[in-house]
């Protein structure tokens, strides 16, 4: 139905659900013909009652599992599946590209249908509130009447909290991975200096950029900083020490490359730099910014926690996060608890830091397991 | 003797001492007629056994507090004075701008004299070994036989530990702050980042740069992203909190600021950007880099510390620091220890993060004012 804009990457499995036209923004503005992409795992059950929602980060598309559509790993592939600890043998699995993203769902990168062109700047404020809104209409196109639970990660940990905030009763169980109630000073920080440093590019001119003129710099920047804190000190100590390049590397430049983990950031920005488009990157990690689940609860992020209605919850993060720090999923579970939730705070001692998730199986597992196999259906 | 590069920022009560000319740096190539600014609180007194010696991070002056040749507050003021923690009632204080910097001290922003014309990357690899050597030269040409300490902050702490490597029996005590005996992976990755910012800048155009064209936004990306490295989240949160700016800014581009904590990281940068050399600032960073007390003991950085002769130590470091993490300190001191030296590592609670020593007196000045008191001279 919709062609894609020049910048969009949309994984060969996905399938699509249009949303209500006009689709009204938080914050104002509108989409219309809009949709999201989505791919699912297992079969939904008779009474509907099986159904697991996955919510990303900032920039995983839908295809987060090998399926028959898509036989190519996804990004949680060791995760997700027959057998695996989100079970498609025993649940229905959704997984939603974001609203806002470049990998489907419709955003920026998107062909705005009354210009024929994308919308790049002309895209409506996004808010973490329409990415759960949109999640929320694809579990309803596919008949879903409440979920047996919403797991989320990362940015989509905010997304998660906020389809429990605005549809109540539309989830039994909800598991917060690495996510947050509200962003704090230290992460609007990195991203604002992420936006920074491609708004700095001088071909990214107001969002106008086409693929020879394109804010190379500036999302290169952009991503080595992202990996910088998503990783962990700890981790890169024993992982790189200061070993140095192989001389043979070709890197002769003045005040260049010289050293593993430099090679290591190099590599990230290159396989990023062309595969996300950046002004999606700019609403979506404002998105971010701007989340806070405070604004619910007469300013008290508590409170707003806490006038969420689900019945079992789960918030898992690691010690050695310094982007959604721990203490923010402890945050989770406190406030659910206070609004009569089961919840449970879980500290895994990961050395890989905020991305231990999409790496440190061996933890991660046997926790989301264990939390799933207790649900009942 | 010496006219000053453009990029040079001396401060007026600096007073110079050359250096031998050629002065060999430790990965080849020399400087002719160079020279290493410097500034003294107290009297040396007869036997020469008084005198303290500071050694600065990467972008401070010699200026670190007032005195009769220049009443402007210094960076140190606090801690450095009549009476104060570091007392220049009893002791001769020394601070030197470190060989590579803008503010004084010959580096890549002053003129070299076999051309006229700033060296520019004319200047050679700078090692924070030849930054203690040059320090050392200011030490003797002042008559002083032997230091009764030898304070290093931040990248001070390497040259600290560079000088008591070169220089066995030219301190007593030692007190490290903030610093390392090496470059570990998370720092390397922050410093490499920042240089990449700088080189991307076009008007930073190989090193050759002037008011009109000036890397400006490489250096707003490399100065924001210093200072989040050098304070902490838990600072942040308690001081910033997610508190938006006054609509009344003037702030209204896409994208643009919203938070404290953003307009914060702007006046970070809006000061520094002109007030700091750009390649200077590659030198510096990359010399940090480099530097690693294992190449003195054998691999082994522990070795590279026992190796250092010196009767006395104290490392101190917080638990928020992320650039100059504290088991780096504990493993100052621990090294130190096996050589031989009566060391104590000491973690204080600040929430300031890397540049806690420079705001909380409260907790760095009676640790280091204990210590002084309790030496001999």
């Amino acid at each position: 139905m919709n062609a894609a804009g020049p910048f969009e990457r949309i994984p060969p499995g996905s399938r699509f659900v249009d949303l209500p036209s006009p689709f009204e923004f938080k914050r104002g503005g509108a989409l219309h013909g809009a949709r999201v992409a989505y791919e699912t795992w297992g079969e939904l059950d008779a009474a509907g009652g099986n159904a697991v929602l996955i919510l990303t980060g900032l920039s995983p598309n839908a295809h987060a599992a090998s399926h028959d559509g898509d036989p190519e790993p996804g990004w949680w592939e060791a995760m997700l599946g027959p057998g695996k600890p989100i079970d498609s043998d025993r649940w229905f699995v959704i997984c939603v590209n974001t609203l806002g993203s470049c990998k489907g769902s419709t955003g920026a990168a998107s062909i705005d249908p009354a210009t024929g062109a994308p919308y790049r700047l002309a895209f409506p404020d996004l808010s973490i509130e329409d990415c759960a809104r949109a999640a929320h209409a694809v579990v309803r196109a596919l008949g879903i009447e409440q979920l047996a639970c919403v797991i989320g990660n990362s940015m989509g940990g905010m997304t998660a909290l906020a389809y429990l905030h605005l549809h109540p009763g539309a989830a039994r169980a909800h598991i917060n991975v690495s996510g947050s109630a509200q962003a704090l000073p230290f992460s609007i920080a990195i991203r604002s200096l992420q936006r920074e440093a491609i708004r700095l590019d001088p071909h990214w001119n107001g969002g106008d950029y086409d693929d020879a003129r394109y804010p190379e710099n500036g999302m290169r920047i952009a991503r080595k900083l992202g990996v910088v804190t998503y990783r962990s000190a700890m981790e890169w100590d024993g992982r790189f020490g200061r070993v140095r390049l192989d001389d043979d590397t070709g890197e002769d430049e003045r005040f260049g490359m010289e050293f593993q983990v430099e090679s290591y950031l190099e590599g990230h920005a290159k396989r990023f730099v062309r595969s996300f488009d950046p002004n999606c990157y700019l609403y979506l990690g404002r998105a971010m910014d701007w989340f806070d689940l405070a604004e619910y609860g007469g300013g008290d992020v508590m409170r707003g926690l806490a006038s969420i209605r689900v019945e079992r919850a789960l918030a898992i993060g690691v010690e050695t996060d310094i982007l959604f720090p721990l203490q923010q999923q402890q945050q989770v579970a406190d406030g659910l608890r206070a609004g009569g939730c089961d919840a449970e705070f879980l500290a895994l001692p990961s050395p890989q830091g905020h991305d231990a998730f999409l790496v440190d199986i061996a933890r991660f597992g046997p926790a989301i397991r264990g939390f799933l196999d207790a649900l009942s259906h």
